[in-house]
């Protein structure tokens, strides 16, 4: 919902000042509840992307008005992402295993190091350009059974779903960087340029560490967006 | 106030679940009033880093126990991110010069195309390293007088405030990127690795946009945390 009101603000060219449709008329045109839709408003108003002005509605705000496409602050699967932008995607799996955490993912995941978990990594294709570089590592329980059982092309984050582990939330930390040298060799991935690395820890709804993930976007493909405040 | 209370979670490594002091033992540890600290305590709980329970206190969240040390939803100057780092600063002015808005500048200060500006290029360093190269684009009539007789090396937050222009805010774009090559080579930048490019528009408490920022940070050396939400 809160997308489909994005896109409209996109559609029209809605500028600072301009005035949203009302409640009513969004939830006709969408074929969604009232509540559903004051619900995608209010989150937009605490971005800070519509200003709501009592009794007279809702107006785009002078930072809406440079549309927010895919804001960092929110959490959104890889094929979430790419989809909105606009890509047919292909997933390819490089590799998954099962192993014990190391320092870094022990310290991410809250566990002890050495502790069981499963690896994946994939590409994530979009009109067959490699555009996402994506390296997991779940927590070894989240998922029970031989991993050789899965399709781990198809999202991880409904899978864990599935399992009762709702992913609501993540810690992330942001950089430029390269992909790591033996990764670039081994998949044939060199010349893709600088990439945009998001380290992420993903919590469920109960505050669980699940699933830790280095995503490598490429530079040149995609970008993210941010309000920031004083 | 907010930095304070983060570095002292970080200080005690409080973990999720962990009480921060009270109110009263803040105020008095750092030698502020309480609505001070109250302000503060309330940001950090809209950011998700602690939660409050009515009549027991405030705690560390799941998520704020992984320490948001450069939020990026936090509009602050290179000048701030560097010092907060523990970098000591060094600022070089490699060019000043008055011009006329190129289309993305003019997009970006919803200016027309051509009106005047002041472009201003500088390197940051941080214990002598090259660590944000800093393109700005300002509106010509927000810094009055000849660019001649600035101190181009000081803050220029600041000196927009002099003249009332007070940035609280800014629309951020975000992705990995290389150096503009005439750059590099004209002011010797290469083998610094993939940068990590903030293109900014700052807006002022009216709502006012007066500079645009092309920010390239050594993606060796800085990175920016943030918290997502579905």
């Amino acid at each position: 919902m809160r997308q489909e009101i994005l896109d409209l603000i996109a559609e029209r060219g809605l500028d600072a000042g301009d005035k949203l449709d009302a409640e009513s008329a969004l939830s006709k045109r969408f074929g969604v509840s009232r509540p559903t839709v004051r619900e995608a408003l209010k989150s937009l108003e605490q971005e800070g992307v519509l200003n709501a002005v009592q009794g007279q509605g809702r107006f785009i705000s002078s930072m809406g008005s440079l549309a927010v496409e895919r804001p960092i602050t929110r959490y959104e699967s890889i094929t979430e992402v790419l989809t909105a932008l606009g890509y047919e995607i292909v997933t390819a799996v490089l590799g998954v295993a099962e192993g014990e955490a190391t320092a870094v993912e022990a310290k991410a995941l809250r566990l002890e190091e050495g502790a069981p978990v499963i690896r994946l990594a994939r590409i994530r294709y979009g009109n067959d350009e490699p555009l996402v570089v994506n390296l997991n590592t779940i927590v070894r329980d989240a998922l029970p059974g031989s991993p050789a059982h899965r399709d781990w092309s198809a999202s991880l984050t409904s899978a864990l779903e599935a399992h009762g582990h709702h992913i609501t939330s993540s810690v992330a930390r942001i950089t430029a960087t390269e992909l790591p040298p033996e990764f670039v060799q081994r998949h044939a991935l060199s010349d893709l340029g600088p990439w945009l690395l998001v380290q992420e820890t993903c919590l469920t709804t109960s505050g669980r560490r699940v699933l830790y993930a280095e995503d490598y976007h490429r530079g040149d493909a995609i970008a993210f967006n941010v309000l920031r405040h004083r």
